[in-house]
């Protein structure tokens, strides 16, 4: 446990914390103090049928998701939905390795599951937020993941679901491009088997972690664009290294590691005994599976073999220059897609 | 220098070595006593107008053209041409950091360019075969780059040329990827800053090496249909550790690494003051650009940008579930498909 000032109130907030408690994991182990950081824009209406759920996908933040897909006149308007960003677990504003108290923290966090992530919202919307409806569960990329374990999960409690760019199983390839990310941050001899002092003592390795989301993040055709230029970079390097590795290298490399574990194995076909169809066919939720044309790792023909799978679904392939990293809402026609997919689903009777 | 049994004539002779001498490298550096290791199949006839010159992708050889693409029946029918396959500096067959004597051996190496592998080249078949014109110059990947270097800088001896999967001029995308492939060998402590005294030193950076190849050399499609079957493997694992790391841990890690900074300045445009048009411009060569359409990073729409620029050539995209790693030839459908291009192309008057 050491204070990294990335995961703080002045970056992220304001967002609050639920003190979920002692939480049995999937895999066994035990949170003894389980703490969800959440925010929650706009306020639930009379029927509390207006509830819109938004994790978080790998190193974003509640923030991220408030500043690119919530506002006023959005299809995520706080003035109508209320809608609960919450940060996953190993976010580094949730309980993560390197803010749990000994013994449980560092390299003795525990395995954590998108199971475990989705049964501790259930629990902040259910017992402390008194809310038991959710009009829509939409999240990106690991956010993604946490949708369809919701949808398959509680198919009574969701009504509609967007997952975005991510697999409702993980592939082989997914595993191996991850693998390469963790790969990254453990090979840093600073990460010390996950006892380091400090995030600063791994940067290598974690520069090099954001090299390869550059690769893998973004695709070529970004590169071929000049596509930082959108985020006031003038070069390429100072893209990869002002941005990017300026990012990165704040970030908690056990968190991350907690994350990609998790991400590897995100796969809503554990809640029946390895039967995807039979998972996917629990579904009650409208669902709009969002993939974006160009993510190198979540491919359009992967989530529309899934899409298939659920019954009264839609696929609907977003267009962005920046692959997976379209997620963050780069191109002004990205928020206008989305806006659209989420507004034409929101309308629907369900 | 140390002895790698990996690069040996068992393994993938048999081949010749072209003693070129010494050699001026186009970034100042000199070697004293350039080899260029080379494997002849089929004969010049009369007029010497049947040659077609192959030369290797980055970590390949000769041998592995031989198996991929020549044969009795192919369109490389060494009945029929007379195809020389060139080892490229830092093969580990031609002149390399790991079997260059001291004083530039290792880390001491000189930086090489595409540009120094073509003029080499042009050597050893004016000087040593008395060869002076090319039916045919055919390349994949870095192959590719030498094919373009060949017909932008020797336009009137280049009659034909096919590069595959690769690019004249290589993009900021291309670049960063080949990064991370070296970033994980000069990551690892084993590597000490090129002074290791074999391979086995480094075998943890080549293991990252492999699985960042796995990610990006093949791609999403090629493991959603379990394509490591063709090879043998029983599971992915069975895959990713008994192929692709038993593959490279075998190699050289400073000999990759001086192909991988070759491979990023890989630009034709250098002949022309930056100028892609003109240089493209330069070329007499009847072209055939052949991108491979699932290939992570040698794109169609990037290579398309290319051939518009090369005139009177032809775009042909191979379809292959293998992405860049379609050039190894796994699928049956791509040796016809190449067989159809090279047969197509070959057939043409120039």
């Amino acid at each position: 446990m050491y204070d990294n000032p990335y995961y703080s109130q002045e970056l992220h907030g304001p967002y609050e914390i639920f003190e979920a408690g002692a939480f049995e994991l999937e895999d066994g182990g035990r949170l003894p103090d389980l703490k969800l950081a959440y925010a929650v824009h706009g306020k639930p209406n009379a029927n509390k049928d207006n509830v819109v759920l938004f994790p978080t996908w790998y190193s974003g933040t509640n923030k991220l998701l408030e500043q690119v897909y919530i506002g006023p006149g959005r299809a995520l308007d706080p003035a109508k939905y209320c809608i609960v960003c919450v940060n996953q677990i190993g976010s580094g504003l949730s309980s993560s390795p390197h803010n749990t108290p000994a013994p449980w923290n560092m390299a003795k966090f525990p395995r954590v599951r998108i199971s475990d992530d989705v049964r501790a919202q259930h629990k902040l919307l259910t017992e402390h937020l008194g809310l038991h409806e959710l009009a829509l569960v939409v999240g990106g990329s690991m956010g993604a993941q946490q949708t369809y374990e919701w949808a398959v999960r509680y198919p009574d409690m969701v009504k509609r679901a967007a997952p975005i760019a991510g697999y409702a199983k993980n592939t082989d390839h997914d595993f191996l491009y991850t693998d390469t990310l963790s790969e990254a941050i453990t090979s840093d001899p600073g990460w010390n088997g996950g006892w380091y002092a400090s995030n600063a003592a791994v940067h290598q390795g974690l520069r090099r972690q954001a090299k390869l989301w550059s690769v893998m993040g973004l695709c070529p055709e970004f590169f071929a664009q000049e596509g930082w230029r959108a985020l006031g970079c003038t070069s390429l390097e100072d893209f990869q290294v002002g941005f990017m590795e300026g990012l990165f290298t704040q970030m908690d490399p056990n968190d991350l590691l907690c994350m990609a574990w998790k991400w590897q194995r995100g796969d809503v076909s554990r809640l029946t005994g390895g039967d995807l169809k039979a998972a996917l066919k629990r579904i009650k939720a409208k669902v709009f599976v969002l993939p974006i044309d160009t993510d190198m790792f979540f491919k359009v023909p992967d989530c529309k073999k899934e899409q298939k799978l659920i019954k009264g679904s839609e696929l609907r392939v977003i267009k962005s220059v920046a692959g997976h990293f379209g997620l963050f809402g780069l191109e002004p026609e990205y928020h206008a897609q989305v806006d659209q997919h989420l507004n034409d689903l929101l309308a629907i009777d369900v």
